[in-house]
């Protein structure tokens, strides 16, 4: 998505070798107008699907997923990291590792929103080693719901999270694909021009 | 907001005197659709006050938020509750008191994102104690920012926080007024009907 990669290389900020900083624009100040953008690419890419539900992680998720399922029309539905006094019980659960955040969240969705009827798009601004996507695919799993894919605003490529998800068939649609981080730059795979694909 | 109200009455549970459960559309499970009307009708009680920011705090404040800064063509800034490695310093912080979750909270934003020529409009999703909303006007008050006012999904009139505020002249919008949760019913507020006066 060539807006995105726009974005990322006059915006993104490389820390490290492994982490790329898009707070001024994805994670913490967020750009409506290019939230709008990926949530129409991201119906573009998945439109034939059926999809039911969009399904995403706090906090960082939500924004595009907003965008995702206003653009389906269907609800979408936000997993938390913590229990709260109105989300006590009756939850599908996961386990969930962030390498950046240094710790292990129980993450969690309530039965009553997915159920075995549902066609679930995954949505997430980060794809790195997948810990969050497996630990999302785990409660769709849960709710015998089907997983149609995973819309993914950002993919580390040099980390393994998408190559082990695509080894086990799961579709996997990234907006930008990073080759690598180093020498302090960004370097984008070669992205097929999806968007000349769609309507 | 007409169809704020009826979806709550429709779809809003009563859990006791002082929580209403309105995570089938709001803030677990989302109903973007709504989440759109909600962002519109904030734009059009704050669209003569030059709004070039919008400020909420994860996670349930970023949909609406979302959809307010869309319409605004503004970014907005989610404050974090917690630090992550790449939100570390140059931080203005504030403590908040949850009363759902009970525990305190320093919330967060980045020096970078909001500044002193900036007017914010504040979004959240409840307004209760108020806790939250006078934390997000101390990061607005630390910036040097000017707040132009607090747009509220949902308030609890019975609580304080919305008096609290309105003594201190900071206009407060909220789309739902909620008098009472007595005896499992919720009671509305009678509402002035914005919606006719707005082009």
């Amino acid at each position: 998505m060539k807006l995105l990669q726009e974005k990322i290389r006059q915006n993104g900020k490389v820390l490290s070798e492994s982490i790329l900083k898009v707070d001024s624009f994805l994670n913490h100040q967020v750009d409506p107008q290019l939230m709008k953008a990926i949530g129409d690419e991201f119906y573009n890419r998945f439109r034939q699907d059926g999809i039911t539900k969009v399904l995403t992680l706090e906090s960082s998720g939500i924004a595009p997923a907003m965008m995702t399922a206003l653009n389906f029309g269907v609800p979408f539905v936000f997993a938390r990291k913590r229990k709260s006094l109105t989300l006590v019980d009756n939850l599908f659960t996961a386990e969930v590792y962030s390498f950046t955040k240094q710790e292990t969240n129980t993450i969690a969705i309530s039965k009553e929103y997915i159920n075995r009827e549902d066609k679930v798009l995954i949505i997430d601004d980060f794809l790195a080693n997948g810990e969050a996507a497996f630990g999302l695919l785990e409660l769709v799993k849960q709710a015998g719901a089907e997983a149609k894919g995973i819309g993914i605003v950002i993919e580390k490529a040099f980390q393994s999270g998408g190559k082990q998800l695509r080894e086990q068939s799961i579709r996997v649609e990234s907006l930008a694909r990073i080759s690598s981080l180093q020498n302090g730059r960004v370097e984008f795979l070669e992205e097929v021009n999806y968007e000349q694909t769609a309507i």
